[in-house]
């Protein structure tokens, strides 16, 4: 349910299934061999193929779930999941897979981050998401090219192919890998971002720690900021713009006319086949396989996910700058 | 100006002042010889010693701002400041000292965040934060009570030796310094966070990319999770607890009941004393030495700063979930 | 789609379904003769028998709707419908029927409320509205049983068989009527309700006001307070309560424990059969009969809409209220 | 403190002043002989005498409060005042005057309502409020230079004059009066306000019902909608606009372009000196006169404070439009 879209954004469900299909199971080596087709079905809110700026209601429904497959566990908690928070909050947890906490809930981000992308596009702002980090492996140069010639969204063809090989093990180890994807928002006009509660920045790492697997954030510089001196990070002002981009396109909270530049650190897919320590709702002491269809990565299914969740924040921050611009 | 505090918190000046004191300029060997008392007003919101639950106003003026030592550099925008970005989104830019971009508005955030932790304290969580990097040097261990014997706020002693020195060095040749700050809470209970919109983590991220020097936010294992295998990142459960805390205390977007464990990424104080490339406010090239009497890093005055944030957020949480537990 | 309810409260699609049918079309004589089934499915946020904590989807689905009937007025703007207003604003108008600016999105305010009258059942809260004006026929008492023995909701029988009479006059002659409803929330506990910025009856009258037909909304003495003097209006306080009850149950944005009393006043329905004066898309002067199957007033089908809404603002100050009570 | 100001808005305390005047003690007949200045000074958020888009921090002190006059009555419960659910609700009330339930607390929102104005005066959008009815008197005409004329702010010159005697005989007495307040926007553009959840007129009616005295808002048609018929309630459309407005400038949550039309009800002020029935904090019954300097009626000081919220919410919906308007 997407509330607040402008009205008259050209929009049918092409749009948004082209995006979901980024993300759906069995796109990568990485993924699962699931085949939900995640068809897009807009309810509400479009007309004519145009938006009508009511709310746009689209229907996303599990088709491949097989609910049996969890019933073994339960009554445990699976190590690396909610299961053990969301039990502790509410009293009660929908054990199926498909729900709140499962990774499934990402498409619905997607979906809106579809409409979020064709309204930037209007503007000339786009965003791409990429892999440069996969079980170890690290890109060593981004080929924005590359990134759609292998199946983990790498930018640097060399550092897939040794991707593809150390996945291959981890999955036939029944373990699973984290990494590193990079986001990248070109064409952002300067002025984007409130001054101190919804800083630009602050709205990014709202929206991306908030996606499921992700343990961290970081803009321009980042972590590596830490080791740097202030006449290295700062980023020189020319009349042609800056001669750096340390701070990723954003200072103060607003953005500056640069690319915006993020990355986020994905933990490995929690469900894994290999045995682990728990304990059940009583409390006792336990050993789980996870079984299931699970991916040996959250990338690079998760890359499309990201980008929709920097769209969605940026084109929050496009309407609110369009209320206020003299 | 803090709204929806419960009533009946004992909450007077001094505690607000406590926390101040610790953030004020010259409280570290890192910070200037500014003497602002930065001191706190109760304005409203507190009767007879204890909260009203009416809005709790806190007046800290500014008593030592030195507007004139702006002035020379009012029409040049200061690299790696929001000048560039606050012209560009108001067309207006007050360019005296202590604005809204300025560090000093942090102040406010340590005020509000004393009466969170006071509220927390009642529930017994309790939030620290320590540096662990500086200038590029590193904290190689924890020891929660070194960090009130060094000047840095750093948990290793040794570390804080050389700290001392780099940052001697630094401030000597006009430079500045970044770091990492890590924040722990304790006590936390398990069930603090919403399942989709506002998770734990997510709302954490965004309370602390907010403060100005912050570029990067990682909760848990952070961006060590790139190179992790589930089988190694997932924290095995027991019937007393987790074996290890990969998670920093937080799964699926809910507190687990463990320590929270949260890093952020400091870049070097932006104004420094060096010659820098920059452009005036017509587009000209330009040179810029920023004057003035600032830090040569935001570390370790940001330190209460950060865990203000985390204080709110988690208040903020606690109340959410007192609205809504069986 | 309803977000923020406490997980274990009892939920099922009867539930919801029994309020959904007391808003239904041909449920009673001042209604149209459509048959939509009105079928409440829940989507999500329930697990075996109760809520999850989860957000809850709920979805009606349009089963009657003759777009064809509207089509033939696509062109026109309605006079008394929000046709101009939506023109004006998106400059596109989905002009079938069923939109946002329908009646018929008043079933979605109903079934929330039936959740939230779950909720407030637990703490002891009941809600009830009644007919107390309909087509110029003013109730002269009060009798709640005699509610549900007329099919105008009306608690004064005698006046329900005068709205009869004037009611099929006036559905004869293809006019529409307005009337007043009264809604009473009794067992409402002291201290609901914040002190400025959401006071109870504030959001009330929000939520009521929001409602398509409604014109005006009073809480206790309402508009009568105009000609009364203070002595009359204060409500004496003893030590086993009011001895009346002008404050309608609310004290400065608070309530104080007695019942909640509140009258909206609603408009005649805007789509009659008799000829109007309006201009098309292009600003030309036309006539206009709206065809279609029309009510011939709102009430008492916004009778549970009206209860919905107040359900829902209380059980949202009641769980507000849980946060901060000592 | 008012967020979310558009920068450039020229704006100097002066001009908030002014509107405070009109609400200051002492400012009419009806009022009481305290002699607050009621002075505005700007803390932050304009530089060079225009907004900056940052924060703007007005500062109101209260400088003829006698707190000591409260005391005889601290440990009872004014009837009609909010002692006793705030009591309820926080378990602690501050018994002074001046605070969160007071009448005072109105001067925050006409300052706030100054600088609204002067944003919708730049798009030719001006409020008016006047008396039409007070002590059970009423306006027979509206003519809006009367309003200037007299100290009640009534817009009918004969009226006025039977107010000022029934206001007299009133004070006399030690008692106090109601009345009914008129709110008219002229220049407001078709377009303004949401489709479902933040309607134009829900937002108005939640703006004034959240004003402590007011007990009933309608618009256009409001209460005399409920004896009205279709054809007589829909306001017919011509080329040149809209015959009648019966809609009070709103269709379906929406600005039509009319007059937005607005009245609000009134209550007696509950201060008065006769003696009143209540009990004590321990649920004693006692007796009550309630000393102090207070009004006989809340109008007309209470008229600047109807156009003050009235102001800020079609602000709101102002800014909300330029975001999305194609």
């Amino acid at each position: 349910m997407i509330d607040g879209c402008p009205a008259g954004i050209p929009l049918d469900e092409s749009l948004i299934q082209r995006e979901l299909d980024r993300r759906k199971p069995g796109s990568s080596v990485a993924s699962t061999p699931r085949t939900e087709p995640d068809r897009a079905i807009i309810l509400s809110g479009v007309f004519e193929g145009r938006t009508t700026g009511c709310p746009i209601s689209i229907q996303i429904a599990n088709q491949d779930a097989r609910s049996a497959s969890y019933s073994p566990t339960a009554h445990l908690f699976r190590p690396g999941h909610g299961d053990i928070t969301y039990e502790a909050k509410y009293g009660i947890r929908d054990w199926r897979g498909g729900g709140r906490a499962s990774a499934r809930e990402t498409a619905a981000r997607v979906a809106a981050g579809a409409i979020a992308k064709a309204i930037l596009q209007q503007e000339g702002i786009h965003i791409r998401a990429w892999t440069i980090a996969l079980a170890g492996i690290r890109a060593k140069h981004i080929d924005p090219q590359a990134v759609f010639q292998n199946p983990f969204c790498c930018p640097d063809e060399e550092a897939a192919v040794e991707m593809a090989e150390r996945i291959a093990s981890i999955r036939a180890k029944g373990n699973s890998a984290g990494g590193i994807v990079e986001i990248v928002a070109t064409g952002v006009p300067r002025g984007l971002g409130e001054p101190v509660f919804d800083k630009l920045d602050a709205d990014i790492a709202h929206a991306l720690m908030g996606i499921g697997a992700v343990k961290g954030v970081e803009i321009g510089s980042g972590f590596a900021a830490a080791d740097m001196l202030g006449s290295e990070h700062n980023d020189p002002i020319t009349p042609k713009g800056f001669l750096s981009n340390h701070a990723g396109g954003i200072l103060a909270g607003i953005s500056n006319g640069d690319d915006i530049v993020i990355r986020v650190a994905v933990k490995p897919i929690p469900s894994i086949s290999l045995p682990q320590q728990t304990i059940d709702r009583e409390g006792n002491p336990a050993e789980i396989r996870v079984g299931g269809r699970h991916d040996v990565s959250a990338i690079p299914r998760i890359n499309p996910v990201c980008e929709a969740m920097v769209a969605l924040v940026l084109t929050d921050h496009l309407l609110r700058w369009k209320a206020i611009r003299p």
